[in-house]
């Protein structure tokens, strides 16, 4: 019997391969075990270890076993919804807090439930579109420019939102800042503003604020202090505590919106079921923070800060278009001035870019096209995270908590991180030769 | 703004409530905190801990944080594969076997991947319907009897497939020994047949075995064994290892359905991403097994093995029809020689006589129409788990390990559970006085 011939798979489901993110990763570790030095920026994963308070936490839980409520467990719920009340200043309620698997999962549970249009500025997150593939869906995407520092303005916004003739129908649009892939956030003046358009639409707003405490100055704002009532904030222990193997993400709804977060509900309990007792019994203790907690964030923010400023002063010498970064550890290069001199090169699109650059230079970025940035266009993503974030902090906390790190902190600390954006400006320099 | 107003819910979702066995919990704490003595055999949890070595490796790993692979952590495949050669002797790969967040995030996951028809013989597990109607899909129900132990038998497999204009389409068969809700499991001349016509017919075996360790004489047998080649094997740590709360299971594919392997992986690097890195790091030893472990399972069987056939002997008394147990912690009650007088006190359906009975005696069952019995069958799961595990364990290890359990040890040890099921029979003979 051969049950090859029988192949038969769900048609929304074939030739998906798996994430880009995770792809990146085994490209990189397969080209390392043939011996070569590669740099890799391609993963979005923190380079943080996850702070001692926390996995002593885990420790301590490791016997739990019972099966928890598919929503959460209430002390974890109510974490949550202290976190989002001390560092966003928004009315939160531990009833309206549900726990997932990882934020991608709740996202996903999201499609799955939500009769309506989701709406999504590009470049985003690389499993948007995926999981409305899946699902036999599509999402709605709102391209935005390097000029508006790839995110979208409330003028953009409200004209997109007129341009339907049905401009109340069932929608959520989807906000990221600190931003990935684009490590940018939005200013108090604009999250106003694009609250007051949302609520003149009726827009549910899924603000998804996983990188919030990782803004560069610790001066994260949520949009749900301006739009309470139609926000939904999206946050989890992967980014700023860096736990993204524990997989654990939190949705935070609105009170009216209890009818979408029970339908997600009652999905979860016929699939995952709940998330992992030992890491949500650890992760109260992520979430309530305390002395450990802000002193760890304090420097995981002056290492990225003075790191994501160097490779873009690096970058922008060597004349790539790139924003000075505000939070997060990712950086959006944009090629378009030197697109001439890369097209007599054979590279004419961001995945050409990214696989030649890798090849030439051992350096991995993930391609503009994989934010769902059109295909031509010479944008890839950096993530600057290729250090041992656990000695960079170690040396950080030594350093007085108002200094900034001194000369030849980053030259010790995240070498290959440095050299692989000089080889990006050396690469894009001898790019000038042909 | 209200919000209530845009309600708009994928009509598959819609007024799904929560999984079956959840919600009975949720109801027996809710009835606990009125004060009420609640006898609660409604939820389908290993009493025992998860073994010490186990909790043990949980504690090494906790400061685990990396993003694993979709498939899962290569240590762990590895492990579970040759899980499955020592116990099962089955010609298991690592390459082959897939980790998801429990066994039915898989299952959800197989029914989104696989394009055909799933047929599941009831009674059978309680999310397999629910899962469906979530995908908009159907599963094709097969009714046992209890004549037939509730399970299927070769011949009857054979005519269900016979009926068919189109015997050969894709389809995946669900088998579940020792068996959720009934307790039974299948001989190995049984296995051998069943095989046979699968076979015959080149259907693929789904074969769920997460209570194998749990036969209760230690003699589970795999279906896989006799046919390889079309059977995928699932299994994890909820049951026999305790860990339901730490969502671990695992399917072990045949190499011919690599295809069906790699579009559930894509989808899980969709959703989420990969189960917990410390839960992963810590299976491995669960799977490795050890002096340990089989001293472990070796008195769980005993304590279950015991207390299973005591429950049966009182019900049975009673008039109730079920079969001995012969693996798990389930008993699948048939109140059908009572019909009659139970008709007299208004109850002709399952659901109705699980609402009376917790409402009356306090004793908590799941009705058979959640296992997708007929709705008037007057049937329901006894899950005789509400004792405490642990000190049954550490009691059990002190008598030699082939003495049988001295009287008084289920009084002593298991006396809710022992009372539970005698108030069942009481309010059975109660119904004999109407």
């Amino acid at each position: 019997m051969n049950l090859r011939k029988h192949v038969s798979l769900n048609i929304n489901i074939r030739g998906n391969g798996q994430s880009a993110t995770l792809a990146i990763n085994d490209r990189c570790k397969s080209l390392m075990g043939e011996g070569k030095k590669i740099y890799n920026f391609g993963l979005g994963q923190s380079p943080f270890p996850v702070p001692m308070p926390v996995v002593n936490a885990l420790k301590l839980y490791a016997h739990e076993k019972d099966y928890l409520p598919a929503k959460g467990l209430p002390a974890l719920k109510e974490a949550v919804a202290g976190f989002h009340k001390a560092k966003d200043n928004v009315d939160a309620n531990p009833e309206n807090v549900l726990v997932g698997p990882g934020s991608k999962e709740l996202m996903f549970l999201l499609q799955l439930c939500f009769y309506g249009e989701i709406v999504v500025p590009t470049p985003c997150w690389v499993s948007y579109v995926p999981q409305a593939r899946i699902l036999g869906k599509k999402v709605r995407l709102m391209h935005t420019s390097f000029e508006d520092k790839w995110h979208i303005t409330p003028r953009r916004l409200a004209e997109f939102l007129e341009s339907e003739h049905d401009i109340f129908r069932p929608r959520i649009l989807v906000l990221n800042y600190p931003g990935n892939p684009d490590g940018q956030t939005y200013t108090l003046d604009q999250l106003k503003e694009i609250a007051e358009v949302a609520r003149k639409y009726e827009l549910i707003l899924l603000s998804d604020e996983i990188y919030g405490q990782l803004h560069h100055k610790g001066e994260h704002i949520s949009v749900a202090r301006f739009y309470p009532e139609g926000t939904i904030i999206s946050s989890g222990i992967s980014k700023w505590c860096g736990a993204g193997g524990w997989r654990l993400g939190t949705f935070t709804f609105p009170k009216d919106l209890d009818w979408l977060l029970d339908a997600m509900a009652s999905v979860a309990s016929e699939t995952y079921t709940s998330v992992s007792a030992p890491i949500q019994y650890a992760a109260v203790h992520a979430f309530r923070g305390g002395v450990a907690i802000e002193r760890y964030l304090w420097n995981a923010r002056r290492v990225l800060s003075t790191l994501g400023k160097e490779c873009h002063h690096i970058l922008t010498e060597a004349g790539v278009r790139v924003h000075p970064p505000e939070g997060g550890f990712y950086l959006f290069l944009d090629f378009t001035p030197m697109a001439d001199r890369l097209s007599k090169r054979g590279i004419t699109d961001s995945k050409t870019l990214c696989e030649r650059l890798l090849q030439e230079t051992g350096v991995a970025m993930l391609p503009g096209s994989d934010f769902e940035r059109p295909y031509e266009e010479l944008t890839a993503r950096l993530s600057y995270i290729n250090f041992n974030g656990a000695n960079a902090l170690t040396t950080s906390e030594t350093i007085p908590i108002h200094d900034v790190l001194p000369e030849g902190f980053l030259q010790q600390m995240c070498p290959d991180t440095i050299e692989g954006v000089k080889l990006i400006a050396k690469w894009i320099s001898g790019s000038n030769k042909d």
